[in-house]
């Protein structure tokens, strides 16, 4: 497919950033959550070195909020995650797929705990306020779900924890991944965590009064100019070679959390009410696909085994064994890389895969560094 | 804002006609339901001209259907609105919004009663299914809940009818506004309905089988070459002119149904059990805001008034009375047509409003031929 323009309406939202976005010359966006997500400023190869070597800040609104607020809200969130939330502190975030009573993938967010009435869902690209609002409503629940005046602003890069102490202060060094503190900008506490969807580190600031948004954007490049700090957004390419998966392209909801490789997040064996552990405890041992990783020394012509559903296809000959969704060309490790599903009974005990005339070693992910180096 | 690029991946899911849309030269998408949905051919004036006049071929496949299956499909699927739809005929379509239990607009799609336990919800632009399973789940309702395999293609145009005639033969000339029938296509009966997103006049094909998707669509232009079909989209002009509301854009859920113009569409005195109508009732007159229309004789610099959340100030004084939401020059009436919502006390017994240094009129929605040629 050659290049597109998007068509921009308000349905389309903007973020309390966009005009700061439009400013520093973003060049393509995608629509996520019904709000417009940038996705490259100069290049994703240069966007890429960039980020590896300095610090970038990314509007990252578009990972929308869902509030989960009042007694039962533990409860609610519980029942849409297989992975147990039991032992969750405050200001914790965990990464908790929700899936539905068959197992399916509905979403892959983070989900905060800001006390034990208080939760946020923090979202991959699904309507998932609109599952909860059904829950609540048939379970007769004493919740309110709603989407908050919350919008994530990702500070990343290997610089990203002095460009976030010097608006925030040291507090910010002490914490750990996945964990948050209440931090004041301008008089206005905000949940400041060690996250964000890059392998280079950093943190989001969960921006809660969308006026503030061009004033944290300045102060944190006003603070960051010796840094080489730039404005970003989550990388194709980095995402990739960090084996990040994307919500939708890796996994979508025909797919079970299983077969996408997200065993390691679930706990099956968990005593806890979850609408879709009974199913994934039932199927756990009878996966039919698989999630692996390609690897190839040149590059591979995929367009040519484009499938019409938006994928690539494996195939063994004449059968189609998977699909590839998500695939790039590293110029880091001179590698093309692919992630995909495939059928289990031709994945045991394989080693290498032919796509396009090119042949590639199969391998686990997330990809390991001594598979792309190798 | 000037023009971005779409990035495309898996995530914004291609159709079963994309192949054929790229080969038309399409020149932008939208994203609409994680799918692509074009927007501009030639031009949005070119395109317009020639919806008027002749045929258009669209890829609607956005318009993604939810299915609801089983013995309770009519319990759940009126509880999600507040239409009355207890006398609704198989093969019928209704617009019927989708409300939560506050009366706030969850989408507006149009909803096909195929049999007594089989119903699909064409939706606009938002996770409706989710809602749906929700509420299943916790309703304990004996139902399935999934997006089928069913692709919307569109006809429309002026010499809409006479194409789809020569395609399914002369039954579709008999089939009635929002009606539909089974019609055979290569051995495959799939459901066409007498509606779309046009004042134009026209035909939806609701393709049951996605690999039959280009043999229909090569069906359509092999018989209407003589007709000057092309292919088309929802064109940003005519809808506007017609004064069709677009969800996300002209109605949000932070709407209510009342507010937004659809009480014509609601039954609030209907005995059905509905989670909204309960709240709409309570509400019918209370409302503080109104959908109006406003037009302008001279183009209206609309971007200086540009608010940062997607839309355009209405201003009295230093006062913000309101929000457009929609807005075009019209060449053929040579005015600019304007949609929003404002305060119901500034607007009562009010004619003109002034928009970045015009005066304009304010007038109904949907726009009568009157007040365009005034």
């Amino acid at each position: 497919m050659s290049e597109k323009i998007l068509s921009i309406s308000k349905r389309t939202r903007v973020t309390p950033f966009t005009r700061r976005v439009e400013a520093a010359g973003v060049k393509a966006y995608t629509v996520y959550n019904h709000m417009l997500l940038p996705t490259v400023f100069e290049s994703v190869e240069a966007d890429y070195w960039h980020l590896c070597e300095h610090v970038q800040v990314w509007d990252v609104a578009a990972e929308r909020q869902v509030e989960i607020n009042g007694p039962d809200a533990a409860r609610l969130v519980q029942l849409m995650t297989p992975r147990d939330l039991s032992k969750q502190e405050s200001l914790q975030g965990k990464y908790a797929p929700m899936c539905d009573a068959e197992g399916k993938i509905l979403n892959d967010p983070i989900v905060i705990k800001l006390s034990d009435d208080r939760w946020w869902i923090s979202l991959a690209d699904s309507d998932i306020k609109l599952w909860a609002k059904g829950l609540a409503q048939g379970y007769v629940l004493d919740v309110k779900v709603f989407e908050p005046d919350v919008s994530p602003l990702a500070v990343q890069g290997p610089k990203a924890e002095e460009l976030v102490a010097r608006v925030f202060g040291d507090a910010v060094k002490s914490i750990r991944f996945f964990r948050g503190e209440m931090l004041a900008f301008e008089g206005v506490d905000m949940y400041v965590a060690r996250s964000g969807w890059s392998k280079q580190g950093g943190f989001e600031i969960y921006l809660p009064q969308w006026d503030l948004g061009e004033a944290l954007w300045d102060a944190l490049f006003a603070a960051g100019e010796d840094l080489n700090v730039r404005a970003g957004c989550p990388n194709g390419l980095e995402r990739i070679e960090a084996g990040l998966l994307s919500y939708g392209s890796d996994m979508t909801d025909e797919d079970n959390a299983l077969e996408c490789g997200l065993g390691v997040f679930l706990n099956l064996d968990a005593d806890v009410e979850s609408l879709s552990l009974p199913a994934l405890r039932a199927m756990a041992d009878k996966q039919t696909r698989v999630h692996a990783g390609m690897l190839f020394d040149e590059p591979v012509d995929f367009a040519s085994v484009a499938n019409n559903i938006g994928g690539f296809d494996v195939l063994d000959g004449d059968e189609c064994v998977g699909e590839v969704r998500s695939q790039i060309w590293s110029p880091r490790y001179k590698k093309h890389l692919a992630m995909g599903i495939v059928q289990k009974t031709w994945h045991e005990g394989r080693a290498t895969v032919e796509i396009a005339g090119q042949q590639g070693r199969i391998v686990a992910l997330p990809f390991s560094a001594e598979d792309l180096q190798a």
